[in-house]
């Protein structure tokens, strides 16, 4: 059996997070591993519907992804979270959870060029007051302690961003 | 990679479903398997937190623990899910996600036999009309039409039951 981890990605609303997943999906594909990304919307079609955006739904979610990574991650999976997850206790709890082979990747971009790019209008509507509970404007994010990667999107593209995440599993022995 | 299956047991409250779950995971780890069960505790504590016992919640329940038991079967996992999923259409679209692995077990019992044996008192209660939507006495319980496997808690030892399973399971392949 393959050795099983759970990338997990942390970042506020259109750092790069689904888009580095991608990038990394492919590459571990290439190496035959069997890739899950579980990312908002596979989570809130299938785990979370119903779930708001207050700290306590919040919680809620990440701790439900966590769950599903950690029996994944013991089958030998190689998961690929992509959820905001503001908070660094809950991330600690999904650390505790799922043990061995949690790798916690810091998607780190200035909130200027977040507003700046703002892809989907909402940062604006954020800015304007329209939005309650968006991270990083109307609600906190937590920056990671002491992730194993910090990618800076801003400064990086896809590709050196994932070379750097691949580095590090390739570090611990799990790929 | 192990072959991937899920054991889907359904049945009403008491008929067997966690004491075979607990039988067929000790057998199936004394084979080597990695086993993960979702029952309903596991579930509502992880995976559906708030939800009720309304059709719509059931649904959304069952759809979860098929979700995550779809996802463990892809990577060689032996998944046993114990909960209740009273309804046809719902264990079909557990089918569905699931797709090859999936072994419907029928964990059937007289509604007699359960309302003798009644361990919690649960049948009671419901049959005073107490609990609303207490399947088999206020709200439906669906037969299954087709299962792979029948096993009768009244009539069988519960070793003769895992053994059904487990001779299904070695018939297609699986184990």
């Amino acid at each position: 059996m393959a050795q099983g981890f759970t990338v997990w990605m942390t970042g506020m609303s259109g750092a790069g997070k689904s888009t580095i997943a991608a990038q990394l999906t492919r590459e571990l594909e290439a190496r035959g591993r069997l890739v899950d990304v579980l990312d908002g919307d596979i989570v809130r079609t299938h785990l979370s519907k119903g779930l708001g955006f207050s700290k306590e739904d919040r919680d809620t979610n990440i701790l439900r992804i966590a769950f599903v990574a950690s029996l994944l991650t013991r089958h030998g999976a190689a998961v690929i979270t992509a959820a905001i997850s503001p908070y660094i206790e809950t991330r600690n709890q999904a650390r505790e959870m799922i043990g061995p082979g949690f790798v916690e990747v810091y998607v780190r971009c200035p909130i200027e060029e977040l507003t700046r790019r703002d892809v989907k209008g909402l940062y604006a509507k954020a800015l304007r007051g329209e939005i309650a509970n968006f991270t990083g404007v109307s609600d906190p994010y937590e920056e990671p302690e002491w992730p194993e990667v910090i990618v800076d999107t801003h400064l990086e593209t896809v590709g050196e961003s994932t070379a750097k995440i691949i580095a590090a599993l390739e570090q611990r022995g799990y790929i």
